[in-house]
């Protein structure tokens, strides 16, 4: 097996799920471009350029991939040839949507596309059917939202890796460095923790702390600065780590304190009520519940939590309003977080993943405020 | 001025140049989703996330942008704040693709969206508009092909930065690395040389010359091997570099001498074809003849180039077909290929800018078969 992908037995699998699921749907056929959705079913790395790649599944067909004939080799270590789906190369000159729509069988009143697939290839692929497509993730979502066996141990994997890098940051966050300079040190560490890349590393000290999408910046750490850490990567094959912890440079004030403890029960609260059966909004509302009971709700400013896989954010999103009921192999973050506006901010963050009667993190690592001591 | 954008003027200009060039095509407006067109009205350098961000720009209206509450820090370092533009933003539960609609008067019956918008924003916002939109390349194209004297400076500095990557490539070049080592070290000087990133990379020694889409392996390098170094980077405010030249690891034979020297010469006539007026496909057919002309035009399997500029490929193409008339400020590759499949292959690029009267080269290294001594 390639590192870099499942066994091959794993795509053929998701491939028959996948065309079950859309005759299910009602819909003629998916046409999946390059992206996360194409990594799932076939183990596919290629990327999108402007000629067009694209595997299409006709309900009740058979699947083939259209591929520009110099990216043939972008199918090599997908599971393409082993599983033995025809592969119709063409050359500059020929129209590939007419090739996607013969792929199809011809015509198709209802097509379901990936939605990554860039308005380049979709708004020709329209005019080509005549009909606007529907989102191939109406037809994956279940797929890709139950993690297997193979996928969890790749999410576990991720997150004992990403828990060792976190491991290191008391020894980073040192006064007079910058939050760059902790950055380039954490970025080094999610891949000599065997990352095969860096997803994304938030930096955010003291101000900066209470901007959730902060990433870093030229500021200097100081001592009694609140440091929020938000850091990931990908995991071969494919899949992502996301863990978040916060930091004190020095001991905290009693306000910080008092206010991270209600946090920090926030988190294991929401975390308390994951199972099957209880929707995605309950568990947003029961992380916001804590926080509202101490007088902190609008300080909370985000959902509480994102789905994760082959894509750092998916299905399912844990936010107000999201009535889908939790399963056995779901894997999403939770992740409240308090923000004050221009003084400090604090988030904990783990990725759970339900089980037949509860859940389990991937993040180990513990959930207090984690006081670096100043020298 | 932010370095990693150009001075507010260039942007009011070309939105300025946006909006009268909707209004000309007939189009009652643009919605620009993140990324390079985005970059290059805005300098900003928003990602596209599940959350729907866009500058709207109605014919005959102004500008405005809609944008997540949690994203509003992504157009930090833009130019929004100082050209003034409204921004709405939207929190969870509020639909973005009504904003849009709103945005844009109300209604729309040609509305036109970025190459690059997704699915997932662009079936909701077709639905919502109740219209197939067309894509705003047919808008934006003149624009974004005719570099300004600013761009043509990036280009120029990418240019140079990635000759001195290519500089140091023969002392790389030793039997018993691997592609993949050479890789890592070339991936390092182009960050070393001044570019913001690493865009791609490719070492296809011996056999994999003959891939134009190789990137690397862990091929042992050879002596006797042929090797195609083709690499480029970003260089800010995020324009490209991209050149490529081949290797001899000790002495070519006979036959990959003269086969060389006949591409070299088809690279060069391609380049003194160059001038304005003339079109795209006469560039392509030139070097195609020299090549032919030799018996070699079977081996040479792709276009002879693409517009460099935000992105890695764009407008022009240099294909078979593209009638367009080649004028001042447009910026491509010239890059002719042979491709000997098992064996070897050979390829020259330089990425070159339209002047008033014939081309200029960015890329300034030899173009001979660099001979790399055999200790």
């Amino acid at each position: 097996m390639d590192a870099r992908r499942f066994d091959t037995a794993v795509y053929a699998r998701r491939l028959a799920a996948a065309m079950a699921a859309t005759a299910d749907s009602g819909l003629d056929g998916l046409v999946i471009t390059p992206g996360e959705d194409l990594r799932y079913l076939l183990g596919s790395r290629a990327h999108t350029f402007e000629r067009l790649t694209a595997l299409i599944l006709p309900a009740g067909g058979e699947p083939s991939l259209v591929v520009p004939r110099l990216e043939l080799a972008s199918l090599k270590g997908s599971a393409v040839g082993e599983l033995g789906i025809p592969v119709r190369d063409w050359v500059d000159g020929e129209d590939p949507y007419q090739l996607v729509t013969a792929a199809l069988g011809g015509t198709s009143a209802a097509t379901a596309v990936t939605d990554s697939t860039p308005a380049l290839h979709l708004l020709p692929l329209a005019v080509m059917l005549g009909v606007l497509p529907v989102l191939a993730s109406g037809v994956l979502r279940e797929l890709r939202m139950i993690k297997e066996e193979c996928e969890i141990d790749a999410l576990v994997q991720a997150g004992a890796a990403i828990d060792r890098v976190h491991a290191q940051v008391p020894g980073l966050l040192v006064p007079g460095r910058t939050e760059a300079d902790v950055a380039a040190d954490i970025s080094e560490a999610i891949v000599a923790e065997g990352h095969s890349e860096v997803a994304f590393v938030i930096v955010g000290s003291g101000p900066h702390g209470a901007d959730p999408h902060h990433g870093y910046s030229d500021r200097t750490l100081q001592a009694g600065d609140i440091v929020v850490v938000d850091i990931g990567g990908t995991y071969e094959p494919g899949y992502h780590s996301d863990s978040t912890r916060t930091y004190s440079i020095g001991e905290p004030n009693d306000d910080v304190a008092q206010h991270y403890s209600t946090l920090q029960q926030a988190q294991r609260a929401a975390f308390d009520m994951v199972r099957p059966g209880v929707t995605a909004a309950k568990v947003d509302a029961v992380a916001r519940g804590v926080l509202d009971a101490a007088g902190l709700a609008e300080y909370f400013v985000h959902r509480t939590g994102h789905g994760i896989g082959l894509s750092v954010h998916e299905e399912p999103y844990i936010v107000a309003g999201n009535d889908l009921p939790l399963a056995a192999g779901m894997a999403f973050s939770i992740e409240p977080g308090i923000y004050f506006p221009g003084r400090w901010g604090a988030r904990i963050e783990d990725i759970v993943i339900v089980t037949d009667s509860g859940a389990r993190a991937v993040n180990n690592r513990p959930h207090d405020l984690i006081v670096v001591p100043v020298s």
